[in-house]
């Protein structure tokens, strides 16, 4: 079988199997960071993400900068997913021999500024050498309050699921890159561009999500809603509702959609790249959680709720009508993927 | 200024002047692997590498097992070298989507192989799809006796160096794969062949002299043999002098050098790849050291000293002649690297 078959989540299915549990691992392979206890008082979080160019990137859409920027960003959404604060990163690089020196130079620019916006300090790495093309992989630490780490797997029927920020810029702004000349108004290209190139990692509302016992799931929005939902429908064994009219839809998105004729539901369902915060909370607690996010400056929306173990995961509309939620983000085998 | 032109070394230079030393942070870039303060009674060794097809191997003569073994071995030396005791691993994958699923699984049972062999956990990871080749990057952490660490930086004039196990032959079997049909003897062919596709971290050895107050430096033998002493040299602000006629020469890779008419010195100083550890101890606590390591079944051969600061590095024939010692071993970004 190849790898274009079986699919990224295949994959993984197959080979974390195998996976020894081992001393010190709080949580192994299958959320967003591991969750190991290195001996202090606080859990460690560690994971790890690889931008390959032409399948991640493309010079011909985002600078150097922004570039090392994303790379670190995408990580750091997963530190946030788990509630913990991130701490100290290595980056591991592999360029062409021609590049030049300023452009890599830039790159770290961009690693920095992410790092230093959210108190990380990177503390090594590797640089070699690439015959084609730029593979950037960012691994890193974050720290979170032991019996306060956030799974996808805690979410119970009845709970509700809200997510952080609005939806679909981010690949309605991929989309824009690759489709030039469509006569978009100069302020929707830039907000769209701007979500795609440099995503905003939801460190402090993880943090907020984490300090409540009424939270019950969390994962960030990198690969679609679709996914992420499913994601924490099926680590916590749950069925979902998704009410399509309360989806927090970005108003450039929308606007993309009237001027292209596609449908902006697909950008959000399917698209990828938010990193928003998808998370699940208690009934009784949510308007508390989501008083305490929007103190901070966060815009929450409440977009549906856990279903019973088995009902399925599905996506409702004003009119009552309903269809099976199929994910169908970002694959990393999919032949036709991004 | 092209990359080929800088060269890796510049590079780093280049790179890590700006980064900052934030919180948590005992020692950032420049050996062997970062020194964290993550709050508990350990300090915490992260470390990360990368290989890159066709820049690092070629499928043409390393099975995807030994791949995999040998990309988390590359990391288990860098621990090693620094006295700890590796603990847990993320592993980045990157690679073509129609590569076999079998071939992946056989990648991952290399990585058990050696995780299980240390007792490291793999914790986690990203897969995604390399248009070209493969691309592996592993992090990792490992634990340490705070104040037990092992730096490049430590050794004073007199110190003596020395080396475990010997060296030269993952060097001389990657000549031997890049050239067939030499008519090796077949033993000397298959020490050299798996010298270079298992290589074996020395992790026991690193614990060893980690727990000497006599050893000063160390580092993993990984550029050769000659830049590991550069490196030593540099951190710590001494000269050297090498003694030729005591190098611990592999005698399969003296028996290929007889066969070929190479110089076997330069598969030790030049060639890389032999994840032995060298290190500087003082003379007076060399002999219990090397006895402690013999009596946990490693070979070790003083190889020389450190000199004054400013003496310059020196490699010294038996016969009283000594050249300059030139550091030529890797490096990524020389165009006509290995």
């Amino acid at each position: 079988m190849r790898l274009a078959e079986l699919g990224e989540a295949g994959l993984l299915a197959r080979l974390t199997r195998a996976l020894p549990g081992g001393s010190g691992v709080i949580c192994g392979p299958g959320d967003d960071a591991a969750v190991l206890d290195l001996g202090g008082p606080e859990a460690v979080l560690f994971t790890t993400d690889t931008l390959v160019e032409e399948v991640h990137f493309s010079r011909a859409y985002i600078s150097f900068r922004d570039l090392g920027y994303k790379s670190l960003a995408v990580s750091l959404s997963d530190i946030a997913a788990m509630g913990g604060r991130p701490t100290h990163a290595v980056v591991s690089l592999a360029v062409p021999a021609g590049i030049a020196v300023a452009d890599i130079e830039e790159l770290y620019a961009g690693l920095d500024e992410a790092a230093g916006g959210h108190g990380v300090s990177l503390v090594g790495g590797d640089t070699v050498r690439h015959p084609y093309g730029i593979v950037i992989t960012v691994a890193l630490l974050g720290l979170a309050e032991r019996g306060r780490v956030l799974y996808r797997g805690g979410a119970a029927p009845g709970d509700l699921f809200c997510v952080t920020g609005d939806l679909g810029a981010s690949a309605a702004g991929l989309f824009l890159f690759q489709n030039p000349g469509l006569g978009c108004p100069p302020e929707v290209e830039r907000r769209l561009k701007a979500a795609h190139r440099r995503p905003k990692p939801r460190v402090a509302a993880g943090h907020i999500l984490a300090a409540s016992d009424a939270v019950t799931a969390a994962e960030d929005v990198s690969d679609g809603l679709a996914a992420s939902l499913a994601h924490v429908c099926a680590a916590s064994g749950v069925g979902c509702r998704l009410r399509a009219e309360l989806l927090p839809i970005c108003a450039e998105v929308l606007a993309l959609g009237r001027l292209t004729g596609k449908d902006p539901l697909e950008w959000v369902l399917s698209g990828g790249e938010d990193y928003e915060l998808l998370y699940a909370v208690r009934p009784a607690a949510a308007g508390e959680v989501e008083g305490r996010l929007v103190a901070a400056g966060e815009t929450v929306t409440w977009i549906g709720e856990a279903l019973e173990p088995g009902a399925g995961l599905w996506i409702e509309h004003a009119d009552g009508t309903r269809r099976p939620l199929v994910p169908a983000g970002y694959d990393a085998f999919r032949v036709n993927g991004v």
